[in-house]
């Protein structure tokens, strides 16, 4: 089979690859109906993370499955699924409180920018999809094995609910995202820091009552202004470099939660956190956990993660599907064999 | 009037002071009742934070009103109030937030180890209590002043709830009431971390489910056998040295919480929280929204934090109150005029 191997930084190809076979008896191989390119791949395409030898690349995925092993009872040949970028098992005690992300026998994918992938803990990973959805819905069923439910983990994070100010930092894929899941966690006023105008546009269709295209300290006194005076109760944090973390907290108020699913790099201002009574929390969403309840809110057609989709290439042309996020001449690729 | 006055490290005296006057019409003027010494007050007593002159020092009251402000209205001469240690107006968009602590306007005590203190913000700040308290009740109306109030948020902060696993890091007061708090809110096992007998058994009368007495990774392994393996959904981190904070991130499950009220001394190890996606919050208490509630807990006889005063002295003696609580010959030391 052909697929997605990154070589250097700047240098991923299309290239032969092996099938993926079944491995342990909770595998399942999967043939792509969609992949994508995350934010987080461009770290080692950009060179800031290490590329050490050339590695299959890519981590999120839905298709059909083709086999499963002798122990995989909830999925079958034919199902069409969805599954997470963190495969988990679903049933150890971390994952019964809910943190998958953290799954004690937690695994990776070998490459999902792939015709096939082999999936570890299939029964814990993948869902099923009744039938086979309708072919527009394929973006936002995609969106689902990452980018929106680590959206939806920043405000869950970041504790928002009904009647809370929610600013937003990053206007990329999961912050458009995040968006997204504050206004269906019931936000009463929802933020979106952009200066693009094509991100706006989503963050608006995704209902953000406000956009602010300042940044830093006029960012912050925008937020303020919109907030009485204070800072927004919660700040959702989607990008992870050091400006943007102290964008958001710049941005909360006194006694205010900062969700934070940006990889971080650099520190945070501890003293500072705790003398304002700001939480902060956030890390790889648990997707498993939120899985089932944002395919129901997909299906249903309340909501439609896959906007953030603004490219759409074949697989083979994934050379490209990176360089278009890389220049940001698209928010998100979305790939097909 | 007569105060107590820090001079230096280890030396705390009790002198004469000028009587305290309405500075503001939103002041009070309260005959101390009962006081008490503070574990951070032991931060100058110790020397690790800096007394630069001479200065006043306390911040834990109740007592009888002696005069208001003009514009005081819901507490009057004769009332018997307590107050929290960090004055606030609870009407500014902060205090209307919950966050008390971080009040906009926010005010401290001219030292409340005295027989007489100005509250600033009285209306703000002090609640009455109906008629005159029974005597054995002082004590636990005192503790709410701050020690139970920063249990209590230490616990709310770490989102302590039915169900839930505690572990509690730190034995003084605070971590006392932390034990009182968590088993209050509802969770299911409540671990104090002690190595003491008459702590432990403090510990023991609020409800812990669980003591341990080892350390380090000792004390994390002993919280993980309680807590299947993975450590406590919540960790209570109430001392406020690097050790302790290291403690509370070696006891807490992957996705769980750290309720943080010792003053930060140290760093945190931010990706270490984030790649197990536990949540770190708290700071100063926000001891008047607390206030209602815990006050109607004691008045009721349902919670008696007062049994962490395991000393009780003359005002006139508060050197050797200090004294007991630095070598750890006393939990905490209550002081009457």
């Amino acid at each position: 089979m052909f697929g997605a191997v990154i070589h250097a930084p700047g240098d991923v190809r299309y290239e032969e690859r092996p099938d993926p076979t079944i491995v342990e008896p909770t595998d399942a191989i999967v043939r792509t109906v969609a992949a994508c390119v995350c934010g987080s791949d461009l770290w080692r395409y950009r060179g800031i993370a290490p590329v050490a030898k050339p590695t299959p690349i890519g981590h999120e995925l839905c298709g059909v499955v083709e086999t499963v092993g002798d122990a995989v009872t909830t999925v079958k040949p034919g199902d069409f699924v969805v599954g997470g970028f963190n495969p988990s098992d679903n049933v150890c005690p971390v994952c019964r409180k809910g943190a998958t992300a953290n799954c004690l026998h937690g695994a990776h994918y070998d490459g999902a920018q792939a015709e096939r992938i082999r999936v570890p803990w299939a029964d814990g990973t993948l869902l099923a999809i009744p039938g086979t959805p309708d072919a527009d819905l394929i973006p936002s069923i995609l969106a689902l094995s990452d980018v929106m439910c680590t959206g939806w983990h920043a405000a869950v994070s970041a504790q928002v609910g009904p009647g809370k100010s929610v600013a937003v930092v990053g206007d990329g894929a999961v912050g458009l995202c995040a968006v997204l899941a504050s206004v269906q966690l019931g936000a009463h006023t929802v933020i979106a820091m952009s200066r693009h105008d094509d991100r706006q546009r989503v963050a608006r269709e995704f209902g953000a009552t406000h956009i602010v295209a300042d940044r830093d300290e006029a960012g912050a006194e925008a937020v303020h202004a919109l907030t009485d005076g204070i800072g927004a109760d919660c700040v959702l944090e989607c990008v992870g470099t050091e400006s943007a973390r102290l964008q958001a907290v710049a941005c909360v108020r006194p006694g205010g939660d900062i969700g934070l699913v940006g990889v971080p790099h650099g520190d945070l201002p501890v003293n500072d956190l705790f003398w304002h009574n700001v939480g902060i929390k956030g890390g790889p969403a648990h997707v498993r956990t939120y899985l089932p309840h944002l395919l129901d809110l997909v299906l249903s057609r309340t909501i439609n993660p896959g906007l953030v989709f603004d490219l759409e290439l074949p697989l083979s042309e994934v050379a490209e599907a990176y360089a278009a996020m890389d220049e940001r001449r698209a928010i998100k690729s979305l790939l097909r064999p």
